[in-house]
């Protein structure tokens, strides 16, 4: 199996519901430095993954939509916790689209999972991994 | 699968048998970087994989029961040698048992696997993955 | 010289004012890792520059009063841009301020200098280094 | 499952073919930091998943085949592109040929699988996992 | 003392003249994770020490330069050898003069020095200081 | 002025003497990652500020008279504490007296200052720069 990994990041503010949260309950924020990991089972023609120009390029402007963003602002999220496991997911599942739309290339439709992770500190980072249709 | 990791450390002191070990047969030691990665496959009722304040309070406490010794000393490794690997797994037992008896909560009892890694220097680290009942 | 760094961080919301900022005049937020270098030039009678746990846990209650703070909403910061680089300063001075009061022991009043570093993400990081008295 | 990880580098010149790699398609280079993955389910009769001076002795003397190499005058890659993923798949192959020859030494042959991640940046790495004979 | 550093890269080919560079005589190559450290002794009336998107822009915009070349092939570089040390100067330069020429802004020429970090790998670095006129 | 860093390893046990230490009076250990510093003013004849695989023999011929040690067993450390800034000072002063020797060759004596970094976990270092004669 072959996996090809590309950094970015995004800086949010946000706040939390419910008393488990503690003081995460006032607004505050954090720095995401996100980890994508593309997965396929063989190489395409040009001996890729996935173009990573096209990959790198697509991931920053998805995240540029939550970029600078107070996150409680937004109308989907509302009524949920934007902890750093729900935005691993929320994550993949736009990437996922992407992919789908044929935004990485038609090589990039040979993709078979993703794996997301958002790094909140250096002592803490979360995850989200699934198959591609 | 959604993944939450954190990061502790501990040091200790220890020495390994058998020729194999060369200088390492000598009392020696290590700090070990301890990443705790906790899966499972759906969030809890508040978007979380688990209560990062009690995980991370639980393996804390956890590893203080080996910070600060020579694990030659403690009766439970006798006959072992106490390597990188052999450790992970350690923790990993400890964590488990940890989390069956309820100590991260009930949302905790939701975790499906655990992965326990003790990084011994920059360039060499092991780890233990194991499901949870 | 001797030095000696310890490592936290916190997370906090705020916003900033002037063209210069683009989309960061938006509400958004950021992890800081914290990186905080003591200075001197001997070390102590117990061969230390400086009692590392309580240095840590000094380190910790001041950062505490930030995190999961919204800086636009405290008064000392009012008129200001508390960028990396101006938090890094703030830090400095709270620290200048407690060794000076002794909060890092008889041994503390010996550090000379000191550095305060603020990781804004992987690819960005502010100092303020300067004397102490 | 246990899993060790040893860390070493290599660097090599090389271009690329295809519209797809741009400017790359110039001769120019990478510094590729190399992580080697071993696996086992069990620990051997020292409680190590592999001996990991052998481990890393073994690593580095394969490396060396390429090491301060163009790899375009390699015979074995003509006609094929040497990207960061291609090349963690031909590490691989060496690697568990080495293995099956007995080089880690009898208990190596108890190791099942293998994952090689090369990284190419602070913000790309690429990697090949397969199983061992 | 204000410090602000930001993080970038670049990857080359090149060889080096000298019996004393032994197999690096040949043609190979690496990636430069380049950090550039801007210092200044008081913050400008933004609050910052240099806009961190011009300069990160800046950088990127020099950088291109070398990216993907073989070193030994430009003009400027005949009869040296681009080491690691020595292209960090290069960059200094560069750097130097770009904000001599205002490209960081009226605020940039409040700058008193420059430190250029170019990383090789995970264990090898080497970086450029001097100050700015 | 020019800087070049290599890092190494090292894993010793030791304990130490006052109730400053709480915890660590008893035998415990660590793994020392050593980042060592060597500067010049000006490049030697071959671009170099010294020759680095010189360097990094010379450091890893030095650290193995430490590694796999029990340094409470050490002539040498008896009535000191051999904590991560004392450990700094100690190598800076073999590693000087060896550049003093010729160890790093002609060029080698045109360095004009060392600085040795131990790191003793993801959240804390020390280090020792000093002046060569």
């Amino acid at each position: 199996m072959y996996r090809l990994t590309v950094r970015d990041h995004f800086m949010i503010a946000h706040s939390f519901n419910g008393d488990i949260f503690g003081p995460a309950q006032r607004t505050h924020g954090a720095t995401y430095v996100v980890d994508v990991t593309f997965q396929r089972r063989e190489l395409d023609d040009d001996d890729l993954i996935v173009d990573i120009g096209l990959a790198s390029e697509t991931l920053s402007t998805l995240l540029a939509e939550f970029n600078f963003q107070n996150l409680d602002d937004l109308e989907e999220f509302q009524g949920r916790n934007t902890t750093t496991e729900f935005m691993a997911r929320v994550i993949f599942e736009r990437l996922a689209a992407a992919i789908a739309a044929g935004r990485l290339g038609d090589s990039g439709r040979g993709l078979e999972a993703l794996t997301v992770t958002l790094h909140e500190s250096h002592i803490a980072w979360a995850s989200y991994e699934g198959e591609l249709q």
